[in-house]
């Protein structure tokens, strides 16, 4: 049994322990967190160090810049660790400071799996390395963005909100169909809001104030639905996410040919803790193997992922 | 420079030739062929073993059953190879035949890359891996079937045929949609087929005939169109291909997710010989790295496919 420790227990790590629970080939060896939980496994963050000989690896479930940048480099020099680390801007930088502290101390550390960064990391890399002069199309959604939600229920008058990032169809049918177009990820996405307001707020005022926030909402086509508690609690609050990731381009000579991955999911953390949990299998497996330092997706070979045998998985080929 | 031998010269063959030819990594260093070819890196197929010392790896690009079967282990005994053996049936038998002659001779083989198997095999692994109870679900088409358009045009009266396979937007949209239904994969492709017949010959005949072919068309919809020579060379004489492995299962609890791999193919050889080329790269490096026996595409990590950099692929995570 791989021996699993959660740092964290947000939506992330309760999506991690119910995975675990439903592997054959791994369990819980704790659950670490700064503030007290009612778990039999709860363990205080600040004790971790101590159970170092009894866990084979840590699954980080806390923020990227408020949480992963400071816990990872700390836990790797006694943990092998893995993270859904997605501030894209930071992954390479990151991965560097991982991967010299991984060497020093012989633990190996997965960065910035997940959906995206993750999944789609990997098929944006297939995608180029396969089609010569390709371009790569990452669109979200539809699904819910936190970060958007919160800002709209910061409106004045806004008592509740949840905003929907959506894929043009329009867009998608472009690349399909193999139009050359500019594209531009702000105008390829729509963005849906839905409402509730107070009391004799006035919806003219707010519909234009969320329109116009600049980056939240301002660059994209923006619509907005004002509609009831009871409405938004029975049918919007869910953690729907997905999205696509479209390569076009030459295959050998010059004919043209289109990968396309999509994700259509209903849970957000539910499916990022189920690609987390496959690659914690990887890491296991690749540190058994002596790897040390830091690695990312592309240094994952697909049969590391499953918990089948490989004569099982030769005959998915 | 990857120095690479193409062991045969049909159409995969020659889009073989065309990849390395646009790729800056590589050089073709030879075109092994029984039959004489009018081309300056033209070598007889019996010297092939003579120009083991300026060979890196070979692609076979014979027919999986009457050539890769008997060539793969006698070339693995000299030289690296690659293959797209197609045999679904056999391929863990000619894994483990192939996976001695390397350990034996210090020699990698990679077997039964290409789209399916290939890229297909690779998103049933992710699929499966990831979602629990996952249901993986392979389609084919848009695409032309070689055998299937040989096997009309064998019909008494015809002059002329294509065939098409093409998956039925209805099962696609249950999948996407979730329904539970009971998949089979005959019932979920329909045959459409261009002919051209003889003056005189009677299309009811013909078309009752083709549709009633036993394993060919019996258990499939069958349409036939009867079309003019001129139509079917203008507009029908492609090789279009391309389908969708579809995984729909259950994340960490119970919600539901799809994870989708979709191609659209304008030449099915030349993108075979695309996702060849990126596969050939990753042999050669694992080869450099000691690896010898067999290994299929499940054991390749991402960033051995592509010629960009370690530093270059981190900025596409």
């Amino acid at each position: 049994m791989i021996r699993i420790g959660i740092v964290g227990y947000g939506n992330l790590g309760k999506s991690i322990k119910k995975g675990i629970e439903a592997s054959s080939d791994m369990e819980v060896a704790g659950i670490f967190s700064r503030r007290k939980l009612d778990l039999d496994l709860y363990r205080p963050f600040s004790d971790i160090e101590k159970y170092k000989d009894d866990i084979d690896l840590l699954i980080l479930c806390g923020s990227s810049d408020k949480d992963i940048l400071s816990q990872g480099p700390r836990l790797l020099s006694s943990f092998n660790t893995l993270d859904s680390f997605d501030n894209h801007g930071k992954i390479r930088e990151y991965f560097y400071q991982m991967d010299e502290i991984g060497k020093e101390n012989d633990t190996l550390a997965l960065i910035s799996t997940g959906w995206d960064p993750g999944l789609f990391s990997l098929n944006r890399v297939l995608g180029v390395a396969i089609l010569r002069d390709g371009n790569s199309y990452t669109l979200w959604g539809k699904g819910v963005s936190q970060g958007h939600s919160a800002a709209v229920r910061s409106v004045e008058g806004v008592l509740d909100a949840i905003q929907y990032t959506i894929p043009k169809d329009e867009v998608l049918e472009k690349i399909r169909n193999g139009e050359v177009f500019n594209f531009d990820s702000h105008k390829a996405h729509l963005r849906e809001v839905y409402v509730v307001i107070a009391d004799g707020a006035d919806r003219k005022t707010i519909e234009e104030e969320i329109k116009n926030m600049p980056d939240y909402f301002a660059p994209y086509q923006t619509e907005v639905h004002f509609i009831s508690q009871e409405d938004l609690d029975k049918n919007h609050k869910t953690m729907v996410h997905g999205g696509h990731v479209m390569t076009r381009g030459k295959a050998c000579g010059d004919s043209q040919a289109l990968i396309e991955f999509n994700l259509d999911l209903k849970n957000n953390p539910d499916f990022t803790a189920a690609v987390d949990i496959a690659y914690a299998r990887a890491l296991y497996r690749m540190s058994k193997e002596g790897k040390t330092g830091a690695i990312t997706v592309l240094d994952v070979a697909p049969k590391h992922l499953s918990e089948k045998s490989y004569d099982d998985l030769i005959d998915l080929i």
